[in-house]
């Protein structure tokens, strides 16, 4: 079954301890949908400017992304420039161009809106409400959020949360979101916040996944060589949304293998700057580490 | 089998969120042989002054561990005081007072020297050498050491680590260590300093096991609420040594399950000040919260 994600397209300039690049395609529709690719699929919603390479779309169109939701706009790409240390987990911010970005509000294509499984990735919750109030009975809504949106729109992100299935966020987030320095603690209220279950990523420390009473934790993959994270939370959200998008019922067991799946795809996508590693993945290359992965964490 | 431990015994003042106690049970050995008693039967060497509360050595006789290598020196016992802030993971050290343990040469008594399990708990390199010296064939050996070691006597730790089975420490030893900040390549140049296993501790973020090529990664037990979290690390190598001491063969099943074990009883330890939740765990405890961990990991 299909896959629609909205959110956005960028054209990044990162600096990690392995180098720097200018001018790279990034976005959170961008890592999701190359990531949930690979397992179903995906239909992009996101908008561009003029200046957006046609190489670009070329390669999203070779990934089977429908590219139909892919606005053109006058102006230019919105952009992030960003650096890493050698901790990688948190960048600095050198400079954020919104650009056409700044007054997205993405019109869903009617050939969308039927589309069973939703991801509307880290953007304003009114905009991700009103994409969500036009999809036609969805089998599966998942979102993500940031910092700002809890500190700016709170109350949309809280009215948002009433109607998503599995709301993914990060460590300070859910920290931030409840006032709880217990994860354990935080999840529970947000669960009780509306979201069916709850995915809190921990990055390098893998993540957990709330539901009702039961929990999953699971480590990350281990990395000999992290040379750019970017990106790596919406291939995680990309390979979880694209399993469950090929599994008959939503499970306990399907959602942790999701899990389990989202993790081995974010590996692929820090492997390299941009969608250098995470583009050219095979599904052998996903089975292989898939394995390695259960070897790593079977008792 | 039995279990030899040679580390501390504390009086320790501690305070956190919860509260702030004062001269209250705690050091390495005690830690570690009150967890590893809950599997096998442990002796324990170690030094304390004439301010012992005789009611704690009654506590350990209890707990059925043999208190003939206790040595009860003129003097006071060591003591330490700290205090945790809410995010647990970096005590503030507002005192420190060897006492008795700043000459501490321990003897090693004639019928513990045949023991098959030793474990040498953080003390100086130096001294744990000497220690391991007087056993005759152990079956397994497994150490910690700290960052002041590592800092201030590097070769006599190099040395010890030559002989040593199983070598614990946390991630900013590790890190310390071989000066890598990447915990796989850490821990592969620790493995050609000597030791057979490797078990790098990250506190609420689990444990990683190194063995040759192989790697196990397992998160830590979710604990909605911690109290002191004085003395996991020594609980941890308790339980991990504990259940090792009961397996005949130790192999790659039998060291991730011990791994899980010292996780489990690392979580009774945490959960009060002190030996308080500790020391009353039962098997029945054990095999409860090692089932919840099965279930939490499992996909």
């Amino acid at each position: 079954m299909s896959i629609l994600v909205v959110g956005s397209v960028a054209l990044d300039t990162i600096k990690t301890p392995f180098g720097k690049k200018s001018n790279i395609l990034g976005g959170s529709a961008i890592y999701f949908s190359v990531s949930a690719s690979r397992f179903a699929p995906v239909s992009l919603v996101a908008v561009v400017g003029k200046d957006f390479p046609s190489k670009h779309v070329k390669f999203l169109k070779s990934k089977g992304i429908d590219v139909t939701g892919l606005t053109v706009k006058q102006g230019k790409t919105f952009s992030w420039e960003g650096e890493y240390g050698w901790d990688f987990s948190d960048p600095k911010t050198i400079a954020t161009h919104l650009n056409v970005f700044s007054d997205f509000d993405p019109d869903i294509p009617r050939e969308y809106r039927k589309k069973k499984h939703v991801f509307l990735a880290n953007i304003d919750p009114e905009l991700q409400e009103r994409v969500l109030g036009k999809m036609v009975n969805p089998r599966l809504v998942a979102c993500d959020t940031m910092n700002y949106w809890i500190e700016n729109k709170r109350k949309s992100l809280l009215k948002l949360l009433k109607k998503i299935d599995i709301f993914l966020l990060n460590e300070s987030e859910a920290k931030e979101l409840t006032g709880s320095s217990n994860l354990l603690k935080a999840a529970r209220e947000i669960l009780k916040l509306g979201p069916e279950r709850v995915i809190i990523k921990k990055g390098e420390h893998g993540s957990l996944l709330f539901s009702g009473n039961s929990v999953f934790s699971t480590p990350a993959y281990l990395m000999e060589t992290i040379v750019d994270p970017t990106g790596a939370g919406d291939t995680f959200a990309g390979g979880l949304m694209g399993y469950l998008a090929t599994q008959k019922s939503i499970n306990r067991a399907s959602l942790r293998k999701a899990i389990v799946y989202g993790g081995v795809m974010a590996t692929f996508a820090v492997q390299d700057f941009s969608l250098k590693r995470l583009g050219s993945v095979t599904k052998k290359d996903i089975a292989k580490r898939f394995k390695e992965f259960t070897r790593l964490t079977h008792f």
